[in-house]
């Protein structure tokens, strides 16, 4: 049974996650060449802040104020975003999808060492229905016109897992009760690599699935 | 029976309103003092996008690419936003329940002159669950803390209303079947102005509830 103190920290950045995921998606919709892509992008925004929502009512239920508990993440978050704020629609796309998908590989893997009910509540938000599909469609047909666009966005790719794995590094640095969560629950550090072997190999899955190299 | 056409035009403008209320709140989100706040504003973005998927989805029913539907309210509505820009979170604040509210009273009014579905569906999406009370507890407080704020908010309300109405008129002499839905519904010029009357009556009481000089 893990401390209550790593659950709420748990809750805490993925409810802050989501709200800042809100944030960059909905202003990301703004690069979207046409009106219903913009639309698309705006609807995982807004599913996005539903999330929260739910995050963040689970957090007054243990009692805890929702911005006490997302403050100690904001700043890793809105590094990570300034980091890779993206200058044209495909970068936005490449990120909601690889950016947001390595995130929530993160969390899931976390997820099991939690208790069930919070467990079971940070898997159900992180399903990124429909996702995958708008991503492929779009960037397939940016290299169909412009093979060139390939080659930058595997760059892209591995930037936004470079900053993401340097900001999720601060963040365990800075929270000890979050580093034993996942210490203890992998077992030791072998376990710890594995866990980071998996959400590199569903990375480079996601990479491939857009025709871009990892 | 009013015209499809109006039918088409009343839907495309309200989803195109839905769609840049959800953009702008999520935007001005930003400026909340607190992570709470910043929480709310963006729950209001999010209901307007579901508003924006209602709306939509009718669109697609009746066989109307919403896309198509919107396009011609694009520009309106992007010029009162761009002129209509808050500068501080009061402004945003004073903005989504005033400025929306107005907005909120001329379909209310205009969707009686409808079909029952498509008027049904409107007053669906325009309640404000909640908002007048957001904005009166931020208003308030600042007003409390600082009462010089009170008259440039009053300014802002104005500038709100003239923005809205100049922007409302443009749309207007630019399509015919929503002039002729709103003349014929109304009966005549004497009924316009009744109904200008009645939403200038409505939007004093916002004001006057936020502690502002209409």
């Amino acid at each position: 049974m893990p401390a209550e103190e790593a659950v709420v920290d748990l809750l805490g950045a993925l409810a802050y996650g989501e709200l800042s995921a809100f944030d960059h998606l909905a202003d990301d919709a703004g690069l979207a060449p046409t009106l219903s892509a913009r639309a698309e992008m705006s609807e995982m925004a807004a599913v996005e802040f539903g999330h929260y929502r739910q995050l963040a009512d689970r957090l007054a239920e243990l009692g805890v104020d929702p911005e006490t508990a997302m403050t100690p993440f904001v700043a890793a978050l809105e590094t990570y975003h300034s980091l890779t704020k993206p200058s044209t629609w495909l970068e936005s796309v490449v990120k909601a999808y690889v950016g947001d998908g390595m995130a929530a590989d993160f969390y899931r893997e976390v997820s099991v060492f939690a208790d069930e009910t919070t467990g079971e509540l940070i898997r159900s938000v992180l399903t990124d229905a429909g996702r995958a599909e708008f991503a492929v469609r779009e960037v397939a047909a940016a290299i169909a016109e412009q093979p060139s666009v390939a080659g930058r966005l595997a760059l892209w790719g591995r930037r936004l897992v470079g900053e993401a794995i340097s900001q999720t590094q601060h963040v365990l640095a800075d929270r000890d009760s979050l580093m034993r969560l996942l210490v203890e629950g992998t077992g030791d550090l072998t376990g710890v690599v594995a866990l980071i072997n998996r959400i590199t190999d569903r990375h480079a899955e996601r990479m491939v699935s857009l025709g871009l190299d990892s």
